[in-house]
């Protein structure tokens, strides 16, 4: 049998080093790629992906992993080796039931759906999104009937993104915190705005990317295992554990673009750096679930970046690389990059009211795959959400339904996961903070291998081991809770507005 | 017939899309690569190159080739087509009769032989090095034998790299040429030898790459088809004709390396961006060779870079970017630049004496392959050659025998390709002022797009479509002969040198 598992390991190596050959040339499309080889570009990456899926779906697979079960009942089931047959197994069933003539369709709608939206976006005008969305959803209702019945349709499209998350627990968690956050923004609107012109005035564009880099090698980015570039919207990409890519961008005019951008890749950066070296080409050297990679990156980049004790240590620093700082003082730093102000557009919103964002994409998606909302009404219906969850309504399509480019690509199920990576964040910092009572104090005096090293040892060495749910258990006793969070909100807004 | 057509293209276009992912793999590798990433990276490599390797020697695609035959009889032999079929079936000819075994064992011993010749190199200890070397010709000498036999063994390796070529057409042009070169640099080394010692100060690295952008650019390198980096070892990599990277190294305190160097990989880079659009995702989208490559770019660096009409045009504005050569001549700037001077190292040689570096190791490759020299005695039989051919002596082995990558990468057959680029650079360039009798002035003007034009018209649009001296026939009138080389030269240091 261990020459099965060993078969197995192989076969699932060779499709590890195919994802980790397109995740190169994803990266370099975009930040490296010259305009003229885009298409031949496409095509290498459309070939990568039948070969990997060819080897995903094939009855080889299939008959390994099947041989391999009664293999896998007598092992452990927190070992690396049922986990990686577990693992393997569920997304080869997942797999094999979605036909390749769907996959092909899929694709050339998407590639449609894609080009209008950004036509729509540029002219904000939905009507001419309005027939392709029609399409892509009808895409994802279709993509739900391949899989057994399960508790809500949605959980289908959920599963692909956090493997064993239902819409149920998503629906609970986010009816949880709706109201408290709703409650939350009112309350701050009633209270004078803190002042963050500073942050809007020039700053060194070579100065900023170094002042970057200063702060995370401080977190711990380990440059023998990865390296930063500019891109136009910054990202992560791994081609293997190390290998890891993080990307940023620098606006001359505000500095939180750099500052927190930077920091956020890194937090998905490091995540991927701390794979266990065991697990390197197998589907488990990755992150359990997209919202656990989140929480990665809003961890380094909110509970770390945009906290307090960072910025005791930081500032002084930061003052000294651009001395306009100098007449501003910390606390009025602090206050002004914690800013809340309710906007419309998701990737700038601020901590108190990002996840309202969320939750109003999630409501939509699922009314539409129940059909309980039409295409066509959904302007009106993003607009009326917008002013009740947040008090404000878009001017335009482009600054509201239009904004992201997720649907485009037939991403539905993908947008919870920000929340809920937000809400895992918060909950692991709570964690953290018991099991390291010194943690400020050593923030504060820019110091984070403690940080680093309980992040590697509970949540980054496990990879994909676990499930979303599972992992936040076995780390914090609980499944994901959305009262961290909400403590934690209360917490710093109370400080910073005095409520 | 077309549908075979079709699958054969198809079949083609994914094997050119899998060859073109590991191009951009190696490229990174070279250029962006962190350290930590370079295992995975193999890996990555090994499986794109296996299922490349699995799909041209698969039974599917013989079947196609040969399916195909009676349909490629009746097409123009001269069409697109006739000669996709023609090549497809020589590229699968060749690669069945090379047993899987055999290319397993071939890297495990290479990659080893790698890693000797590097730690030999950094020791000069030959004696390191030498029993990885034995089992390389061992190697190549098995390799010989899956192929039909030929006028000579070595014409099976020879044709990995040149199509075609026999070793017998090679050593007659060698011969031909040897005895005059070895005279000529005779005859030189009797005159004053000219300065060149302002070429060796300190130049900014910044605006010596900026110049570097400024020729190539005026050459007609299409960023919108390319990018340039840097890279320790230059290099020039595609990954379509839209996708062409090529490297430069910059060294602080001496200009050639930079400004030779970068027209050098630009000719590469011209040749690769000028193949039609309808070869690409086939095979023939591709140079002919890689002594036609060769020949590309030494034309930009020698014909053109190396030649006192460009210097009429760029040297003001070399001399405005470096204030410091403004008490430097033009003529004595052009003397400095084409100074002859005999040396160790073939990566370093100047246009006399180049070839017969290169004849020095075709000799050695025939007569380890035929076993006439033994590897132990190596060092000696290339201290004899240096001193016959060129008049000097390695002071030791890491100056000598291991200087280069080659052999211990099993690349046996490829030097002579260098050699015949020089010559057919010449052959080109004759032709080309037969047809463009203004190209002097033209250059002296700063202006290429004639001369880019013919390249693009006579050589590079038609990629793989002939074998070399096909192509150097259907261009010049004959195939590669030596004597516009020898014209060249003794033109050109008749002048500078006075002889």
């Amino acid at each position: 049998m261990d020459k099965k598992l060993q078969q197995l390991k192989m076969y699932l190596a060779e499709i590890t080093d195919l994802n980790g050959a397109a995740a190169l040339l994803g990266w370099d499309q975009q930040v490296n790629l010259p305009p003229e080889g885009a298409a031949a570009r496409g095509e290498q990456l459309g070939t990568l992906g039948r070969i990997a899926h060819d080897r995903g779906t094939s009855p080889e697979l299939g008959k390994l992993l099947n041989e391999l079960k009664p293999y896998a009942a007598g092992l452990d089931p927190d070992s690396d080796e049922a986990r990686l047959i577990k693992v393997a197994a569920r997304d080869y069933d997942k797999a094999i039931r979605v036909p390749s003539d769907f996959i092909v369709e899929s694709s050339q709608i998407q590639s449609l759906a894609y080009q209008a939206w950004v036509a729509a976006r540029q002219k904000s005008d939905f009507s001419l999104f309005r027939p392709h969305l029609e399409k892509v959803i009808e895409l994802a209702q279709r993509y739900v009937t391949f899989f057994p019945p399960a508790d809500h349709p949605y959980d289908v499209l959920l599963d692909d993104y956090e493997p064993g998350m239902k819409t149920a627990e998503v629906q609970a968690i986010f009816n949880a915190i709706r109201p408290k956050q709703v409650e939350l923004i009112k309350t701050i609107a009633g209270k004078p705005q803190v002042d963050d012109s500073f942050l809007h005035q020039p700053f060194d564009e070579k100065k900023q990317w170094d002042f970057g880099v200063e702060v995370i090698t401080r977190f711990g980015y380990d440059w023998r295992r990865g390296r930063q570039d500019k891109a136009p919207h910054p990202f992560t990409q791994s081609t293997s554990s190390g290998d890891v890519r993080i990307t940023t961008r620098v606006d001359p005019n505000f500095l939180n673009t750099m500052l927190f951008g930077t920091m956020h890749e890194c937090g998905h950066g490091l995540y991927d750096q701390g794979h266990a070296p065991e697990l390197e080409r197998s589907p488990l050297s990755a992150g359990a679930s997209l919202a656990v990679h989140e929480s990665q990156s809003r961890l380094w980049e909110n509970l770390v970046g945009r906290s307090l004790p960072f910025w005791q240590h930081f500032y002084p620093r930061l003052q000294a690389v651009f001395p306009q700082l100098k007449k501003v003082s910390l606390d009025k730093f602090y206050r002004g990059i914690n800013r809340v102000q309710p906007s419309f557009i998701r990737v700038e919103a601020d901590e108190a009211t990002y996840n309202l964002h969320i939750m109003l994409r999630l409501e939509i998606e699922i009314a539409m795959l129940e059909g309980r909302v039409a295409v066509k009404d959904l302007p009106e219906v993003w607009n009326t959400k917008m002013q009740d969850y947040l008090g404000v309504t878009p001017p335009n399509d482009a600054e509201g339904v239009l904004q992201d480019v997720h649907w485009s690509s037939g991403m539905i199920g993908y947008f919870s996961t920000y929340a809920l990576g937000n809400l895992i964040s918060a909950q692991l910092w709570e964690k953290i903070n018991q099991d390291l009572p010194d943690l400020s104090d050593e923030i504060r005096s820019g110091k984070f291998d403690g940080l680093l090293a309980w992040l590697r040892e509970k949540v980054h060495r496990y990879g994909k081991k676990y499930e979303p749910q599972e992992l936040v258990q076995k780390v914090t006793g609980s499944r994901i809770d959305p009262h961290p969070y909400l403590r934690y909100l209360n917490q710093k807004y109370g400080e910073i507005y005095g409520l």
